[in-house]
């Protein structure tokens, strides 16, 4: 079904392939394969039933869109998938027939479907995780001596070092590329419970079926059927809402950079990407702006998750289908806001010129601390406090240097002209000597997250 | 595109419709057209380019999914839009083709498709809470001395008349009903600014064009290009989302009703709908559970918009997009849930024998207030209360109906005997002559109610 | 209590003393009061009990801190309330003690303080917003002809005026303070319904009781109990969350312009506002930072208030406990962003010489398409488009401005020159004149505000 | 300040004081002196000046209220603190007061001070959870064998075991126990940058004053200030969010056991807990309801967490202030929820014969599948499968048992009396052997939950 033109303007063709209608219903019918599978193994029923199940557990043998209109009478997708399959088994092996499902629930199918599609959906966030961490290792390393402007409160503070800000991106993306894996570790879990999670009908052979299932299919054994225990689900779900918050706080720097009127950073441009032929002059973010309507979506459908947690008894009345529905948001705007963004640093124009007109025609201003540090050495605390506040005071009124003003009223001074290193005092105006701490902190951090990238198994 | 089979199942094919791939392109295309053609009336390009344009403004004619690619690229969907509608009308009107879109912007025109689209979408949930709010009120005209058991903080606590109850699902209906109303007299308004809102490319003509396209296309002119201020937009939305809170508070109370233990009402059942062969007891109530989901999401997706209301200066980068997706799901959910309970009441099974039963298996105990009230006027509150306590604990000690128990220990202390009306006293235990307050109260509301719905203009 | 200072930090003190504990508890002693009062002129209880009750309807006579340990346990903060207040009015007039709270719930009393404290909060806001609008209004009128750039997807996209700018800042205030009206009439119900909603103790006088109730209280009589039904309240939330996202829209472009690299505007400055003493040159927007905090959190409060609307029968567990704990944050929110923002635009710098330096950074660029439809009168559409085209490239390789450019290339060209009124085409580069449109735009719209916020009633 | 009467009365009063206005101040001075300390270690400065620094870093010598009122001019609750702490050290060391909070800022005072607090919370937390999981693993082993009914959307469907029931319960728990210990050793870190995360002031020793201050603490050193990289933090504020969501299901699960109708589970009752003095039956669910308050408020907090996440450059402006306020939420829910349940399981009441009741009102239905299991190894599947429903329709229609109905039927026919072993067939019906999946699965997991507990290291 096409739900909105505007949900896929945002994401990837990959992505929505995962979760698409033929792949959920094709996991669901890997599931009963599977069930089958192992309950032969395990002689719960004759190979040649399994066998027969398995020859007709393609999704493209059914009609998906009837299926949904069943389900939704039905209360349930699987209850018309497991009807249909059931009829068409029945075509070749009645007794087949009878043992399609068996043991299982609803819940079971359903569940481990929405497994398959994750595990895929992990793949391709891990993928693009390796790709986007690998760009921005590589240009912090270039940028540990460019001087940029570090801005507090959406005002310009001080200077930094642009590698350590790109540091600062890198490293939320390496922590969460970790954690994903770490919660898909505990969250890809086989769902089989059969009708309330006790597996009643299997008897004493159902966990044993479950461990050949978990293995067929590679997923984890649960400890318990999680039919209405979503927790470790959960946490999975909102370790992707991590991830996008912090491709959110990297596009709104971007974002912020691009600005015409700052102009340090620019999206790459042409072949009808982010241009207004009307405007000669646009460079439109348009990979922030992605990677944005990504961050302005997903605390949403976090919140619907945990918001569906209570779910009554044994199985979930309208939680768990609500749940079911918002969970592929969540990845189809990650990735979106990740293939988005990998596109901009792919290209991306890093304007160090700029950057420095933007630290210069701020006067000197953001030296003043450094300054007043180095005069209290001189003429004690609060005299080089007081001489710098007059000195910034004349620098904003006449438009100069603070570096020039305070040499000007210096060398009026004798007896402080004497004290002082100017040519000292006039390094400590420099943007790339201030860039030095931001230097060492990044580098070390840099080294620390290439060990960290270059130890991901593949 | 298939964004998520599970969407699917809890909506309508009718409101799917509504926000589907080609009716937003082709709301896309009513706008340019009617642009055109309010530019050619008002004199600013010839009557034959307008028609030249209308001639291809026709969603068939396109390749969708190649305009959802190129408008990720481009970072909106209105850019290649009308890139092919120009190049379309080129192939039979070069002079039409450079006026194609001529003074307006993306926005304009992708606004625009969405209030049509809405205004449809309005037009299902106008008509769904028609044919269930009439349900509801025949039923609680029916039902006006029905007594049910009134429930608090999950408990049983007085006796109420099930009319009553159904007139407190059907008040708030009728109320979203008028304020959708209101709200979309509002909110559908046409979105015509041109770059930057100011409609600047058509100089002074550019109200003129506005008003006569928004006469062609029935919506409201706007006081200004709302590009970025939304508020009146998001109003509509989070009115939608009230209806759903209110069909979700309706499908709490089914639910509880409908459980096994209580059964007092039952979802119509049968033909496969929400039963369960290998639980032939089973009465599941999927028209609940669908209303149930739309009301665990929608919060979310109302937040969403709230979120998004912070669109920067002249566009929103990022915001915009996000609130343009996150805007069908939360009239999808409605509908769903509306159409849902629809059918759900359309053949409601209603227990007035087992609300009866419900009602006597708590012994009498919900009368006590009344039998107090009544003993009162004779031996003194103080006395009565006591009295009540301790008749209250035999009858539960006891397995006794309080009635029973308490005129026992009347028969036991003569003066009491002669000065109570014991047959007066037993009436105070009967159920039906309990909904006695109710029933006023709803009658009254009931009246109200009808006239209200009798007044909505068609 | 104290829950959490950085509350305080976001809202103001007379806000907080709307919601403050006492003046809840004392909203609880009023219902109280005007219930016995109500009563007794209705005959129910004698004169004496309802003045003795109304004797000892004071918050300071009783232990706040105990009755919330108490109400915890019980379930309810009126279940102690009702219990100090009866033990305490016992010790005047024992009959009375009898009478307290009679024929009345827990639920009733509490909504009821809850609707009086929000009819206070409504006031603060409505002042609020009758400033800030007044503000917004005069300083619209000033700035008609100030041009100013318009910013599309954050980047600079065309001039307008900043009268237009300020307009389109008003226009959803006053929106909102109309809705806030009109939703508060509708919602500042009194609550009474007695254990079930039916007002069954107090017989057929219920109704009667509730009429003089809601008059001594100022309260709008409701159609029925909404213990259960907040469809009403839930709108009154959600629209002080719309103005708190009309406000955080603001704010969002007021700390946009007030950048470092932008610096259209600046909040006042100095005694202690705003100010660092490390960094002279900053200028931090406080209260765009408040209105941003609001705008970031009140998001989620609304979906809470839609979160909780399913409550369950005639009373809710749990969700009719967390609207109430989440409500009073919508209006902390609302009300420190409106104050905040009427602080900033107190004392606003509006920098007009800054607004048009940002314009001429743009070389004229952003006239580009004016220009080039002047040209396509003489040259035809193409070639002045390819005229402009090639000029603003020259312009952005020269850093020229696109008029001097564009002047010399006709200068080259004695035909076109012949055919160009050079004097025309300069004006096209005039910023002032390029606001016209927006300036028409805008007058017509401060008309219609102006109107709107003097039809106010007081 | 006084926020909301109606937060205290869903938290507990221990909670309230870790996240307490004081609280957080002395977390705020604690920093402070850390601070001073760690730099006199490094030779920053004199030991005595961070003594008489130590000496006055004390919350109650200072006026909060003022604080906080200065704070929201200044934009930050830091400024004024250290300004008074300036003006207090110099009282008693000049040269000391020049070095209050020296190479640090507002935001490394702030972020420390909640992390501190935080720390408090996560303990209450996790004594909390030692508490509730104790008690329910020992009530999970008591009911192993006692049958209940297990309820699928809402409806009853099989027999479980209550013991397997309560291993659902505690599960979830014990696993937030230890991820929220996981989550707490990465996010509880010192935050040390200085004005843009450089410790640039500090020069080259600014990482070896971090050391020496984390150490003091007991805080991890980060890897890099992490003010405006918020993911370790909101990582573990969505894993409080979980807790509560699990807290929750087992809420909704208790809300629904004791239903007056079902009434299988009773919250303890007296001393004014859950009463009604009017209602003598109802035993009102007031932990459940405390538990449902937050997990409806929960998600919505998380939510907010993820939407401050976009925090500009070095200093967030609106987002940081939004998740420093909406934090405490998180916790003073999750606590009030666990302290509330703890009490219910303290005193639960378990009725296991109404369970049983419960299961025989259902007339043998649930046994209906192992019965025709059973049947069909001598009738064939198809024959059992049709036998049982038709006897099941008369179990229904007669108001039977579906063993009596079924025995019934068999002895009206001599082959199938022949081939079926009664005896066998009667055990079918019995709820207790039906426990035996159920038990298995739950000894295994009870086993493995026992060592998961006895490995928290205290």
């Amino acid at each position: 079904m096409s739900v909105s033109i505007f949900d896929s303007f945002l994401t990837t063709t990959d992505m929505i392939a995962v979760f698409d209608d033929a792949a959920i219903v094709q996991g669901m019918f890997r599931f009963e394969q599977a069930l089958s599978q192992a309950q032969a193994e395990e002689g719960l029923l004759p190979q040649s039933a399994a066998r027969a199940i398995a020859g007709v557990c393609n999704a493209q043998l059914y009609d998906i869109p009837a299926l949904i209109t069943a389900g939704r009478r039905a209360g349930s997708l699987a209850i018309p998938l497991v009807k249909e399959l059931t009829r068409t088994v029945a075509l070749y092996d009645q007794e087949a027939a009878s043992k399609v499902h068996w043991g299982s629930t609803s819940q079971d199918v359903i569940d481990t479907a929405m497994v398959l599609a994750t595990r895929d959906a992990l793949q391709l966030l891990d993928d693009g995780l390796h790709d986007l961490t690998g760009r921005l290792l590589l240009l912090a390393g270039e940028h540990l001596a460019t001087p940029v402007l570090a801005r507090t409160l959406m005002q310009p503070a001080q200077v930094t070092s642009f590698g350590f800000k790109l540091a600062g991106w890198l490293a939320p993306l390496v922590r969460s590329r970790a954690r994903l894996r770490e919660c898909a570790e505990r969250a890809l879990q086989l769902q089989l419970g059969g009708a309330v999670g006790t597996l009643a009908v299997m008897g004493e052979q159902g966990p044993a079926v479950a461990t050949r299932m978990a293995s067929a299919l590679e997923l984890r054994v649960a400890d318990a059927a999680w039919h209405t225990q979503r927790d470790e689900w959960v946490r999975l779900g909102l370790e992707v809402a991590v991830l996008t918050g912090s491709l959110g706080k990297l596009a709104t720097d971007l974002s912020l950079m691009a600005q015409g009127e700052i102009a340090e950073l620019a999206e790459p441009f042409g072949n009808g990407r982010g241009g207004s032929s009307a405007m000669p002059h646009k460079r439109n973010p348009v990979s922030a702006m992605i990677a944005l309507a990504a961050a302005t979506r997903t605390p949403q459908h976090a919140a619907a998750l945990l918001a569906a947690m209570g779910q009554q008894h044994e199985r979930g009345l309208g939680n768990w289908q609500a749940e079911l529905a918002e969970w592929p948001g969540l990845f189809l705007s990650a990735h979106g806001a990740l293939q988005a963004l990998d596109e901009a640093f792919a290209g991306l124009h890093v304007d160090t010129a700029r950057m420095r007109r933007n630290i210069d025609a701020l006067q000197g201003l953001v030296f003043a601390e450094a300054a007043a540090s180095y005069l209290a050495a001189t003429i004690g605390k609060s005299a080089a406090h007081a001489l710098l506040e007059k000195m910034t005071g004349e620098a904003l009124s006449t438009g100069g240097h603070l570096a020039d003003v305070l040499a000007a009223a210096i060398a009026l001074d004798p007896p402080l002209q004497a004290a002082v290193d100017l040519a000292h005092l006039r390094t400590l105006f420099d943007p790339v000597a201030a860039t030095a701490p931001a230097q060492r902190l990044a580098q070390e951090q840099l080294r620390r997250l290439r060990d960290d990238i270059n130890q991901f198994p593949k």
